[in-house]
């Protein structure tokens, strides 16, 4: 009866190498989902975590597929459905199997790929784009005027906060590698800061004297102490990913003097309840800004399906500027 | 011009032979403030702190006098003042200042006595009742159905947070020192657990599962991590006091994966009109559970103004039952 589709798999957890193409079993839609037939993936840091075996997909599937986030088209909807139609384009996040010929997802869920952006380029939308705008924005309260802290200024999540921070009026500091400095103030980072082991904090706290209003750390480890001297008083520390390491020795004191909130997050674990309302105001409040030129996704580099364990060495490599896309349009 | 009134002063900082009864100039009040002649303060925590020289008032005064709370009667009203007459029974927070004989306080930022409360105990409620219920249910979101977790439960915090949890028909787990865990039950908590190094959060997660909802902690140091494993999924840990230390080792995965909000607070550091919010808020929803019968302070000793070091150091004992008050109405 069914169809099967190509998809990367993880039959066992380890390198690259492990990420094994297989034809599975096409994904049926529910009454309220749509199948979509997708033209690109991308990937995320937690996708090489994942196959390593250290951050499971919170859904139990038959086949463990990799990949959070797609672009492509509708193919099939479910009874129940109304916003979308076959051939409509759309893009979104799940919480794993995006690196396949098929998605489905709640029709709430995805999002309309915004009119002058090409299917080619979408799928390095979602993921990084919602994580800035909601932990920038949504939880750390950026407005204009106010101080944003990014780390990894030359990542997905850090490019995709730039743009953001500079499209609502606000003002952005970044760190990075040396080699990456110039890319994020040609995205437009007001401050450019040289990450640790460099004291970025004592250097920007004589540039954003009174400390930053939100930070957005993808990394811990060693940045976390620092991360509580550079906020304001008041302020909000955004933690997002722990790719420099989870068990810190952190001044609480600091916590509680400056009221600070530390605020840990994912898209990830989120019900489905939690992940519509946050892509339905996603739709309101920042699409639009796509669709106004001033939000453009920054893409490193595009790996065709059969070439996925390279694309995992590049973004292991740490060398990208923006999205490393997965092409699934070829034969 | 100015009359005098005796307060107990901070020449220089130490142990608790260092505070002494002086003569002071009587403070003048501002236009939109209130003199109150003090019948009681109370002792906190950050009392002894700041007698040890680590936690200074945040307001510069000609003399270093401590006291975070007061209860007396208004003396004189400001020329703006509507909300106060000579002869009120008020009660309140202040940043320092409030183990003297007058103080002076905005108009908006004084409490009502509660009907039926002794003037003699209402020194007892500001400071631990605003805490307490700041922590859990303005910044933790407690609610009826959910659990509270509050550490020192006999202290003057605790003995507030557990009757304030009961009163808005949510549940509470407790720690404390063996000898102090009958007071606690008797006060309403549902569990109490004896404190560390007993394993209380092992103990709890068989108790709460899922964790709960809300972590109000003074102490720090090695309860940060135990929090960090005894709140459940998208719940809040209140960061009230530091007193088992401030730097210490933390697991930041449990913040990210379970996306716990870890909030740092202190009401002495607020600026005025945050001060004025939380007291008129806590007017309208927390003076009435006094008037009701519902709330009760929890007065430990009362000591005369001049045995203000022995109160100190009955404090710094740690054998009190909730609050140790100071008594100023002797001549």
């Amino acid at each position: 009866m069914l169809g099967r589709m190509r998809a990367v798999t993880i039959p066992e957890h380890g390198g690259p190498e492990v990420l094994t193409l297989a034809e599975v079993p096409d994904p049926v839609p529910g009454p309220d989902e749509i199948r979509v037939r997708v033209a690109h993936s991308a990937l995320n840091r937690a996708d090489t975590l994942q196959r390593m075996g250290g951050y499971p997909d919170p859904v139990q599937r038959e086949f463990e597929i990799p990949g959070l986030e797609y672009a492509g088209t509708v193919e099939a909807v479910g009874e129940r459905v109304t916003a979308w139609s076959v051939g409509d384009r759309v893009m979104g996040i799940e919480s794993g199997a995006c690196y396949a010929e098929l998605v489905v997802t709640h029709e709430r869920q995805a999002l309309p790929v915004p009119a002058g952006l090409d299917l080619a380029d979408a799928a390095a939308v979602p993921e990084v784009f919602l994580t800035a705008w909601d932990a920038l924005v949504v939880q750390g309260g950026l407005t204009s005027g106010r101080w944003a802290l990014v780390h990894a200024g030359a990542s997905g999540v850090g490019t995709a906060g730039i743009q953001i921070a500079k499209a609502i009026g606000a003002r952005i500091a970044v760190t990075c590698s040396t080699g990456k400095m110039q890319a994020c103030s040609t995205l437009g980072a007001d401050i450019v800061l040289e990450r640790s082991p460099h004291d970025w904090a004592g250097e920007l706290s004589g540039l954003v004297p009174g400390g930053v209003d939100v930070v957005l750390d993808v990394i811990g480890g060693e940045e976390a102490d620092r991360n509580l001297r550079s906020v304001r008083r008041q302020g909000t520390i955004v933690q997002v990913g722990l790719m420099g390491g989870g068990t810190t020795s952190v001044n609480l004191g600091l916590l509680l003097t400056k009221r600070i909130h530390w605020v840990g997050t994912t898209l990830r674990m989120r019900p489905l309840e939690q992940k519509i309302a946050v892509c339905q105001r996603f739709i309101a409040e920042v699409l639009p800004l796509f669709e106004a030129g001033a939000l453009h996704p920054v893409i490193d580099s595009r790996f065709p399906l059969d070439r996925v364990a390279d694309a995992h060495r590049h973004m292991e490599a740490d060398a990208n500027i923006g999205k490393i896309l997965l092409d699934l349009t070829g034969n």
